[in-house]
């Protein structure tokens, strides 16, 4: 088959590498029929997630159709239409049993394009099968469903229910990729009094506007500071999210935050960030970072088949899977192409 | 009257001072019964706190007996003796109506010692005496109860509860002083299965030892991580308790914590730290910061005089009021002196 190869950092190819096989009994083998590119492999391709080397098949989201299954799996046949999510899930861990998936000791986690081959191919094999994918409503459109297998649980999960988001609550979000996006359109759910989209892109600050952020502000020409400020009574945001994942944006997240305020950070970084306990020591503040566990996924998909949540409206570019190459260079020049989220179907 | 005043980093006298008088119908005057001196002083004194200004008195901790009220005051008349709190509350502003206290708007909050003169005098104005007094209950020894102002309901709101201990747990406490120890009487409460003291001083180790921890790491000499997660299958501990204000303390303390792990930080820092977020963006750690609101006071004051937790074993050294800059010297020097808390009485 072919798949996306990561080569080390900046060298990647769309290539020939040996189709997957069953190689523990709770495998499936998956005939990918949509995948997408996420932020997180720009991260990998800029170095920034070293554990994953070269010669790995990137990608952690798809949604495909189940070709062959080990002898363990249960729930799971030939033939279903399923949700592959970036999560596997060893489902008896303590962390499992503990809905923390992300943190699967017992070989899950973030595995996918990560620490085994992924989804960006033609074939993939998911280990965990039962408990690692997600079966596809009748009449969903994949392509929405696809936007379950990452960004609206992460969003939602580390972004929105990390940060506590009230009804009432004036929400600051910094970095609006389809990340920020997700955080954006989930903090609606919860009847904030604003939500604020901070990014340096107007394209960007565009499509927040159209997921529901009322405030957008283009932390290349003005500081978000004195806005939030001048929104609060001079006190901050109740809740902030950093969707970006580079030193600067946490630090804003933090310095946007009220007294007593909470940050919530989705971004995958790189490099340390400076905390500035000189001043957050006696605010009260309370910081969260995470992975995604996926314990939403099934909710989410309520929201999507019930029409309260528009997965659709991330999708901005179509490709065939062989077009991966030229996906990529769509995608990363988002501030130039406006590409939220691409999709790639068989 | 006679009192310690603050004169810019490095300098202090226990100096001639006007007496202070009530200025707002809320207000009490106190005479101090017996006052201590906090490591938040010393930060102070080290110019940690740019805010505290020359002229200060100092000091935000005293038990005292009404001298005097302002004609608002409802709750409390000449002759009570009270407990003079960290944390003065206006009672009205939306903070303190959250139970934040420490973070009220309506003039409250630390302000003693802080933005206002404070208790390291023969006499001290508090505002709003209604909502920032205590009674002594009758039995109480004032030593004991002093031991309330500050270090006990900060350790346990800041530390232990932001911490959220449960019965278990394995917490380790960064910093042995009468904070980190007040977070060690405070973790036990609730039934932990290992408290981890981490100081550079054998006698504070020993004093940990004393108040509750069942190991003790002495930082000059060990790295506290492979303890820490050999004790906890590779883990981390659950949940850390910075109660130094260092870079490197809280650093430690973020280092030690378990993936869903939580970081209580109480230390008074002066100086920005380094958040490793290239190895915590995935971990699903959860970092708090804060000032003592004090609403656990009232409860804390039960377990004192129900004796489930002796707050006298705090108290190492004894001096009269005029006799404030030795006992500063005697605090200061805790390494040498084996100095916990010091009790000034009049």
């Amino acid at each position: 088959m072919r798949a996306l190869v990561y080569h080390g950092p900046g060298q990647k190819a769309w290539e020939e590498v040996p189709d997957p096989v069953i190689t523990d009994p709770g495998d499936a083998v998956v005939r990918v029929d949509a995948v997408t590119i996420c932020g997180t492999d720009l991260h990998i391709l800029k170095g920034d997630v070293p554990e994953v080397t070269g010669g790995r098949i990137l990608g952690h989201e798809a949604v495909g159709t189940v070709e062959e299954v080990g002898p363990g799996v249960r729930t799971v046949e030939p033939g279903d239409q399923v949700l592959v999510s970036c999560i596997t899930a060893c489902g008896t861990c303590r962390f499992c049993r503990e809905t923390r998936y992300g943190q699967c000791l017992g070989g899950g986690g973030w595995t996918l394009g990560h620490t085994i081959d992924g989804t960006q191919a033609e074939y993939v094999r998911v280990p965990f099968a039962d408990t690692s994918t997600h079966p596809v409503p009748a009449g969903a459109a994949p392509q929405d469903v696809l936007m379950l297998a990452d960004i609206l649980p992460t969003g939602y999960e580390v972004g929105v229910l990390n940060g506590g988001v009230r009804p009432g609550d004036v929400v600051a979000v910094v970095g609006a990729g389809p990340i920020g996006l997700s955080a954006v359109m989930g903090a609606r759910l919860f009847s904030p009094s604003h939500v604020i989209a901070v990014d340096l892109a107007d394209g960007r600050l565009d499509a927040a506007r159209a997921f529901g952020a009322d405030v957008t502000v283009n932390n290349s020409r003005e500081d978000p500071l004195p806005v939030v400020r001048e929104m609060t009574g001079g006190l901050g945001a109740d809740v902030t999210i950093e969707a970006v994942g580079v030193p600067d944006a946490f630090e804003s997240a933090v310095a946007l935050a009220r007294p007593g305020g909470r940050i919530a950070n989705i971004g995958v970084h790189g490099r340390p960030a400076a905390l500035h306990l000189e001043e957050q020591w006696i605010r009260d503040i309370t910081i969260t970072t995470g992975l995604v566990d996926t314990f939403s996924t099934p909710t989410l998909m309520r929201l999507i088949t019930g029409g309260q949540l528009d997965a659709g409206r991330f999708v901005t570019h179509h490709f065939a899977l062989e077009e991966f190459p030229q996906a990529y260079e769509v995608f990363a020049d988002a501030a130039g192409t406006g590409a939220l989220k691409v999709v790639l179907t068989r």
